[in-house]
């Protein structure tokens, strides 16, 4: 199967400078933009955890293993440059189109992002779909967003609306790159993550490496549709969906107070900018709800391999 | 498990400049020295296809990982800078000392070639044990060697000696990291690959790359003593084994006559250097007994997912 199918990829790569060199050597080579530093990441993803190949077409899995490494690079206000793909394809699929189908998911979004896919490795072996995917980005040197940059008395940010991602949104969500591109760009960011594991979890990252702590608003947190839809199954509250469900791949960001409050105004992206709260010295994280009663928040959210 | 295991990892990974970030972010950041370009390799290795947990030990398995990924860096006379590690750990395996002693096995090799591990994605799912690894290294710009550079009259080169390596070496070999280096500083070498899947289809994918063909000396072709062991086993020739058995990871490359004959002469590097052949215009892949019989050299080799 591999030189045919290598073949064939080579063929849908989309390989463009600044990949010199793209699939069908040993290795790719990449040179990121002058005054750029380059941004590496890498995420794994397997059936039965972060979709099941019975209910979900390949073209969306793919689509969603490259896009949940584009999120991490849009996190440091990186730009997509190029990804490398290995899938492990399961032994009664070999034979099947499943691998073109997952390329043709993740070229669809590859070339909404100019990021060739530039090498991979395919193996057919027992045992379940598993895609690796490695990006590759660039940033202007020394200016990654980077976790531990909060500052106490910055506000708290969040892009779109939260919670529910289950119901489909996990699959097909545009990672925020051009979003934060252009919040690099124009304003003053801190510190940045990709909520990937859920608001109050990732939350607890930031701040951790910031050696600080927040203070959530409940009554603020934009909750999606799906996280009020889901809420009725569940008899939880919306809220708790979208501080836990993860997988809503929205940036959450701090910046100073004036810039939280311009960017509130000004909604400059094609998304909804909310504040949702703010960092403390402390290194407390709490929440507060309508009544403005403080409580402990707790750290939900999908914890791997638990 | 993931928090605790990150925390372990980002004290292990050993990150020292040129990667300004390591484990812990959304992503890493790494920086080529200047005058260099950025070279990207990942392959993945599952469990019965390229390692049998069964019998070998997790920390050789880490060590392979690792090391396969550095031999691509090596074929293209590349420096390793970092390596970003995704594994896919067996529900059964998950509170055992498995993960941890994989990185033990391939902190061994990051170590002994300055490669930390900047990062990577650690998932628990049922399902065989996968290890993703991708590779960064830096070679000087636009001097990369490259697998279409082999130019008619090259003669055919290659490190170390070949076949039987399922014995054992395929798990323990040192990837020609310096010995590439060595080579690319000092002399002139034309195209290269890394003898992975076997001497003889790899030898093919180097011609078919540079438009061109080549003839092998069968009797000049360096048997490894596992080869000839097998042989006894197998009622194959030992120099069958050599050109077809793979994961030999050694160096194959091409360089002018007059280069060759040095580099055969002095063996300026700890293992031998051998010279296996020739390329030709044509583009046929032929081998020449100790006769002087020309025949047709079958592709023989590992063919992935066949």
């Amino acid at each position: 199967m591999e030189l045919e199918f290598v073949k064939w990829l080579a063929s849908q790569s989309g390989a463009a400078p600044p990949i010199s060199l793209g699939i069908g050597d040993d290795a790719a080579l990449v040179a990121p933009p002058p005054g750029r530093e380059l941004v590496v990441t890498t995420d794994m993803l397997t059936d039965r955890v972060h979709f099941d190949l019975r209910e979900h077409s390949a073209e969306r899995i793919g689509y969603k293993a490259l896009a949940v490494n584009l999120s991490d690079l849009a996190a440091m206000a990186a730009e997509p440059l190029a990804a490398l793909v290995s899938i492990n394809v399961p032994r009664n699929e070999s034979a099947t189109p499943l691998p073109r189908e997952l390329y043709i998911g993740m070229r669809r979004l590859a070339d909404q992002f100019s990021c060739p896919i530039a090498g991979g490795d395919t193996n057919v072996a027992d045992g379940p779909l598993v895609v690796s995917v490695t990006a590759l980005g660039s940033v202007e040197t020394n200016r990654a967003w980077l976790r531990c940059a909060a500052e106490p008395e910055d506000r708290l940010l969040v892009t779109g609306a939260l919670g529910g991602s289950r119901l489909g949104r996990h699959l097909d969500f545009t990672p925020r790159v051009n979003e934060a591109r252009q919040l690099h760009a124009n304003f003053e960011v801190h510190a940045a993550i990709d909520i990937s594991d859920g608001l109050a979890l990732d939350l607890s990252r930031l701040v951790e490496a910031s050696g600080a702590g927040a203070i959530v608003d409940l009554d603020r947190i934009p909750v999606s549709p799906d996280a009020i839809k889901l809420a009725h199954q569940s008899g939880k509250s919306p809220v708790t969906h979208a501080l836990g469900d993860g997988e809503d791949f929205e940036l959450l960001f701090t910046a100073p107070k004036h810039v939280a409050a311009e960017l509130c105004r000004l909604q400059p992206l094609g998304c909804r900018i909310t504040d949702i709260g703010q960092i403390t010295i402390d290194r407390l994280l709490q929440q507060r709800d309508a009544s403005g009663q403080i409580s402990p928040l707790e750290r939900s959210g999908y914890q791997h391999g638990v």
